[in-house]
């Protein structure tokens, strides 16, 4: 007996979450640990505590505890926007024919215009709750920025947002909707700080990189009293926050006795794909259950697929806590014509542990494909993806036709991270045919590889 | 005993409103009928079946049916965003430490980012049953043209967009959305129609209007065998399916037992204000219950507060039918430092002789008040508003402010119509201080209002 399928399945307030999931308490093998830049050793609460508020590195560091209150003041900040809507595709379906079922989790419909949002109050509370002054960050696409002035707006911190220079310029609406919610927005490398001022004179010209961003905005944070640096994507406690979203997709689904097959999310730093995936990752590291979890990355940064599995820097500036990960190089950066998020060098430590382990599959794809899929599915389901977003609808298209080749009626999840209103120039891009798939070749990425840090 | 609020109240895909409501079934007093601009008497539905199709021809005319059936594959597209939620604004109400309740209906969680798609969707709804190639409409904001595409492209008609020159050229993405969808976008005036070769010769360098875009657009539908010319607001036809915005918004309320006080809108032609009161104003014009119903118009284009009511033309080529209106003259353009919509020299005749007939009043509010109303929202409650719906928060804080001074628990409701994303160059104005106030002067109206058509 089961109860007919809307559109769009909307929780109940009473039904959202009231705690996070951390993954890691049912892994038996943990991530390695974050190493300190100076020592090489594992890095302690005390020298986290420099970078990150103090509850944030308490979250960071934890294995053990399963599920962790998810605070009132965020509660209430969560349900300005979510739940999110766990969506029935169904005129995609029609579209292609299939007879797979295809959902997707949509976490665009906020102004931050992606998931980006809840993790950024996380991390806006607690370092309100600590008395801080504000809080710094880096931004590439735009996305993370915005989340994280929206949230430092709602709780009154100041927010110094550093955004890779070729962002800051070709994105100036972005960095408008920061100023909306009072954030002040640096293009970065700037000469605001030291590493800023290295990278400018190493390299005169030049248009910056996540990497770079993030070296800047850790600076400026451990040199000012009263400021933290915050991270939208990668951290352990980034992928709890984001635990939400898998949270909400899995009450979504047990709400109507629908069990997935395939799941399938976009993979950057991992933010997304960890959040999303977490839950059910749990059952399978539980042996209640079993999935197909894909990972979706650019064809032209592709980390899970074509990186290596080791220690290595977050940032260029090597500031940061070293991470064993999946990473093509800490220098490593995507070709001129990539467009959008997904940029990143490394992936989530977490998820990089459970890819190495088994627990699940990556594609990458190239980014006209990835576009023309954005575009089949703005038509047909209204929505206009973001080009991160469009990598996940790609891989459940291609699954979805998969279905109909042979028949197999499959419950595909995947997940709409967000919308492309401010990426109109990538598709513009795409529809006079000037956009183009560069893939990094294999001695480019030898040459990355090779500058990795020796650690065993 | 009432149940707790929810931050937002979401109806069932069960309870969603069936049937569109046509005030005009209860008005006592009807809106003067639509003129041929050639004969100057009453248009026949044969002739409103040149530029119109059939079913809508029926829907402009009739004044007696008081629900009209929704059909069922519009119920279905309505499923894909709709219902929007009511959202209680307790942060605002909290900023504002303000006695009164506020509530506000949010139409912008769609790609089109307004509450436009409503009757964009059954325009084309009935263009294809109709077995119609495509339609002609015009665009100035950019929002109805999306809307238009985005409808278009789910029943797979041809759509041909006349952009008002000016928002063209600075709004690419806007017209880079409309792409997505398949739709052409041609700016206006265009050297393609006699009307557009015309006004260019006539007004060299000119960057367009509304009233021009209506005429090339008319123009076009009627030369071209297969199409039809549709229009985003002022047809009674758009009040009627925008009623749903209404109707949700009252089951919502009703839903909690909720009575509002206060109902604001902001109005351009007439759409959204339109389709938010009229079933508010059902009840008002049937003796059930009484409102405070406020429509918000700039400053720069105040048709209710600074117009005649009387008949005028509909667009600058005077091809379409003569209304009887709230007017400033077709030929009335906003000075060029208005920011957004809402632009439109004259205003649906329902709402006309609603308010002729003292159902609702008028204000008009200056554009840097609107943007600072937009920015307080916007940092406590989330969304990034549009300029247009600004309008609407504008008022609706002065009257919460008013409830503050006076204590009265007033319950406010206002529409929310829709996002500002492709408005980020206003905001920009409005933080670099480069934001006036123009405000027409009574002779510069008087000049306009002398051109008005003798029509009895």
């Amino acid at each position: 007996m089961s109860k007919e399928i809307p559109y769009k399945i909307y929780l109940e307030e009473n039904e959202l979450p009231k705690q996070w999931y951390n993954v890691r308490a049912d892994m038996k093998k943990k991530p390695a640990p974050l190493l300190n830049p100076a020592t090489c050793k594992p890095i302690t609460p005390e020298e986290l505590g420099h970078v990150f508020c103090d509850e944030l590195v308490k979250q960071e560091l934890d294995e053990t505890t399963p599920y962790i209150d998810i605070p009132e003041e965020i509660l209430s900040f969560y349900k300005m926007y979510r739940p999110s809507p766990l969506v029935r595709a169904y005129c995609l379906e029609k579209a292609l024919d299939t007879p797979a079922k295809i959902y997707y989790k949509f976490e665009g419909n906020n102004t931050s215009g992606s998931h980006k949002l809840n993790s950024a109050i996380a991390q806006a509370y607690y370092a309100k709750k600590q008395g801080l002054k504000g809080v710094t960050t880096e931004t590439g696409a735009g996305q993370w920025g915005t989340a994280l002035s929206m949230a430092c707006s709602y709780f009154g911190l100041d927010c110094k947002v550093y955004m890779v220079k070729v962002s800051y310029e070709q994105k100036p609406f972005r960095r408008e909707v920061m100023r909306v919610y009072g954030a002040s927005v640096t293009p970065s490398p700037s000469m605001d700080t030291e590493i800023g001022k290295k990278i400018n004179a190493e390299h005169p010209g030049t248009t910056g990189s996540l990497g770079c961003a993030i070296s800047e905005a850790v600076e400026v944070a451990v040199k000012n009293p009263g400021y933290r640096y915050v991270l939208g994507s990668v951290l352990n406690q980034v992928l709890l926050h984001q635990s939400v979203i898998g949270l909400e997709t899995k009450a979504a689904l047990d709400k109507y006795n629908i069990k997935p097959d395939v799941i399938i999310g976009c993979a950057g730093g991992g933010s997304n794909l960890g959040g999303l995936v977490s839950p059910f990752i749990g059952e399978m590291l539980r042996g209640e259950a079993d999935y197909e979890i894909i990972a979706v990355e650019p064809a032209s940064c592709p980390s899970f697929t074509r990186g290596v599995f080791a220690y290595d820097f977050a940032d260029t500036g090597m500031v940061c806590p070293l991470a064993k990960m999946y990473t093509l190089g800490s220098d490593f950066i995507p070709s001129a014509n990539h467009a959008g998020g997904l940029r990143y060098h490394g992936m989530s430590p977490v998820l990089s542990q459970l890819y190495a382990d088994g627990y699940m599959k990556a594609v990458s794809v190239e980014q006209t494909k990835v576009f023309e899929a954005a575009e089949q599915f703005a038509r047909v389901e209204g929505i206009l993806p973001a080009p991160e977003s469009s990598h996940a609808i790609r891989v459940a298209i291609d699954e979805a036709l998969k279905c109909k080749e042979t028949g197999e009626e499959k419950t595909i999840v995947f997940g709409l991270t967000g919308t492309g209103y401010f990426d109109m120039v990538a598709y513009e891009k795409f529809h006079d045919g000037k956009m183009d798939d560069y893939i990094p070749t294999d001695e480019e990425l030898e040459q990355f590889r090779a500058r990795l840090p020796k650690i065993d």
